[in-house]
């Protein structure tokens, strides 16, 4: 039988189609970048289908295979060389029809404020308790393997694949005592914006919508996970020093 | 004669209008908020008429006058009693439609991806030499005044109201080893956008158009400053204890 | 009959014995700053003995009970009116004579360059697994608790105190992408330190000593915890919107 | 003629004397690291001998010439094709004994708590005006040279070379609020050292020494400034990009 890579970016003219012989249909390949992994995973779900990532450009955390590496990892993989990682999903447990029945993020989920309107302020609970009020341009509550992402790029720390945590990071907040904010993924996180305009926008990792203030997230850990291949001799480690080039300093 | 302010604030219901009487028509009210003070630069342009920011709620680094202060500070500039500060602008020299004649910021140019769209790349050149290639959701070009506000709220450091200097902040960037630059006002500074969706936000103050990606952006220095009354008792340095609470610290 | 307080900070005139009635000696109090109730942690130690911090100055996050709140606090406790939370500790494992037999930390163990001596580089393993090597003035382990303290000041996340997580965050870093990193508090973490003056400065909480370069330093979750009395109505989240003014936002 | 070399740098085995015709002595040669280049600053001071720095491991600001480009690079030189730039040193207008009759600094001048000593207070005057009182591990006072340094690695911005500000950037503050503050070069900066040991650390770029509490420092920029070879091809903007990776961007 064959095995179909979903691996489709619709926003980019790097498209691939993939088909691949496997004994079983056991094995997705997503060809791209983090993106196009991110977009695959909506296609699997909850299928538990182990997932490879394939990467044609600049390596990613996802999609960590290179060109290079391919033929020794498909034989590393042929022969059940690799293990298998488990990543945590959050879940948008508010019903939000943009976002049809899969409101599950591999990354993050991400508020922000309109095109040029002025910031928000995003009241924020655990477990129904108030923590507080984020005045921001918006606020990014990321996974594990959300947090090498646009958690990152905004100051976030880094968590370790198996942290059982989120990590809630705001963006350009005003108040210059907040900090990012590391949480236990089994907390109900609730989520009122509040600003000029009205609306805000709301991402699942690539997909995003505009909702109406009056809509609160709701948001929880997913009850599943997905499996990701790591071929032998990839780790968090090595690619935490060589796509954050950790190793490499160039200053004196 | 009558001197009025022209601090209005169309987002807000806090208006205010104001009228009065000084021996002669060379001051203007701004009474709002710093957005306030923002808008009536807009009006006074290069007039050379000194501001003086009277706070309504929360007070800005603008409109640094509070209500209870209000008697004691008119009667201090009725008296004299105040020094002028000048504060530098910066001006966009490409024409753009949208921002009119006056296309002049006190506190910042920022440049933005558009909603929900991924991230741009912004290809940066001081005095037609290239710097760099921004990566990241946005840039911010802020005067020392503009230092304390957005820029501020993305990792930008302080710049001394009588500093020389314009600071380059990045938003959200995507290489980690990116910091804000400090680079002297009379540098030029040439923006080109490139991003998926063909289009970016361009910001002076709190005025925002949208753009095309061809549209490059020139900034200088503007050939002229806002005169800011600063009543006695008020300096920089106080401000920026009050404000930002640099005095207080409540950790152990 | 009497619970004494062991809360004696040596380096401080604000000095504080307390003798206390209560039915069974099974409370201790800590009256001081955050300092004075770490070195208390020496004292108690694994014996579960549950305590509470009273602040005669600043309020602590470990001392979070203050003068005025006192005799209201006291009533709560001795109606049992309260709760007590559990706090994870880490445990230097390897033994230095200088730390004595009690080896552990409630806030973080710290790794530091010797006064006026260059950086230095600390190689870190989890689990016996390469990490990466820090080139830095030094590093910290901090637990949640210790993540409001001596980690956030140079740039660490705050982590929820039932976070079953540690942070490693290194002191300004000379690489510039390196990050804060969170990790499960179930692996052993392996710290070897190389520098020019052969001797490096080692901290648990308050009391540091210096080590050869030769010792390397294995840290884990300690096996117990500290019992500590959170009297009604204080709560983590007001303790974060008190302590770190995230209430408060004096910009406009 | 001979010129010769100072880049003497005494901690380290690699160890450079260099001994070079040139048709006059008027040009030295700093073989080394960026360490070496500053010690060898001490030596010229303000003989206005232009420097040229070449690196014999990684890369550095100053020492900025690769073993592997030194061929043409001296071609350039003894032909004439270079720029000279002139970089601005700070000068500790207080006299210390252990620092000399050479009391200026090429980078920073850093003032640090002791050896595993609890934080300073730092009292900072600009102009003999009060500005604040920062509460920190120490405080870095630093030129636009130094700005690539260490203020860099504790969150400092980068400040262009032809920027006539300085920075100031505490280390580890506990004040959550306070960032980095550029400040005109034509300041006169004045900072009183308080805490519970009585002794603080004050370094002018790599010499160090231990001061008393009482001993004030005064800080102005310096009457001169160091002459530097910049060759062809060479330019602020290329080693930003390549020392600091700018164009690096090995995430997604």
């Amino acid at each position: 039988f064959l095995t179909q890579t979903a691996g489709i970016h619709p926003k980019t003219d790097k498209l691939f189609h993939n088909h691949h012989d496997l004994p079983e249909s056991d094995l997705m390949f997503s060809i791209g970048g983090d993106g196009t992994f991110l977009d695959a995973v909506t296609m699997i779900r909850n299928k538990k289908i182990p997932m490879a990532g394939i990467n044609s450009g600049r390596l990613g955390f996802l999609a960590d295979i290179s060109m290079e590496e391919l033929p020794k990892a498909l034989d590393d993989i042929l022969n059940k060389r690799f293990r298998v990682k488990q990543l945590d999903l959050l879940k948008l447990v508010t019903e939000i029809p943009d976002f049809g029945d899969f409101r599950c993020a591999l990354n993050e989920l991400a508020i922000q404020k309109r095109d040029g309107s002025s910031m928000i302020t995003i009241h924020t609970y655990l477990n129904d308790e108030f923590l507080t009020s984020y005045w921001a341009d918006g606020l990014i509550v990321a996974t594990p393997t959300g947090s090498t992402a646009y958690s990152l790029s905004v100051g976030g720390p880094i968590l370790h694949p198996s942290s059982q945590d989120f990590v809630i990071t705001p963006i350009a907040p005003h108040n210059l005592t907040v900090r990012p904010l590391v949480v236990p993924n089994d907390v109900e996180l609730k989520l009122k914006v509040e600003g000029r305009g009205g609306t805000y926008l709301a991402s699942l990792d690539s997909r995003s919508c505009i909702l109406d203030e009056e809509t609160e997230l709701i948001i929880r850990k997913a009850g599943f996970s997905v499996s990701v291949i790591e071929p032998e001799g990839h780790t968090f480690y090595s690619t935490l020093r060589s796509k954050l080039m950790w190793g490499a300093d160039k200053r004196n």
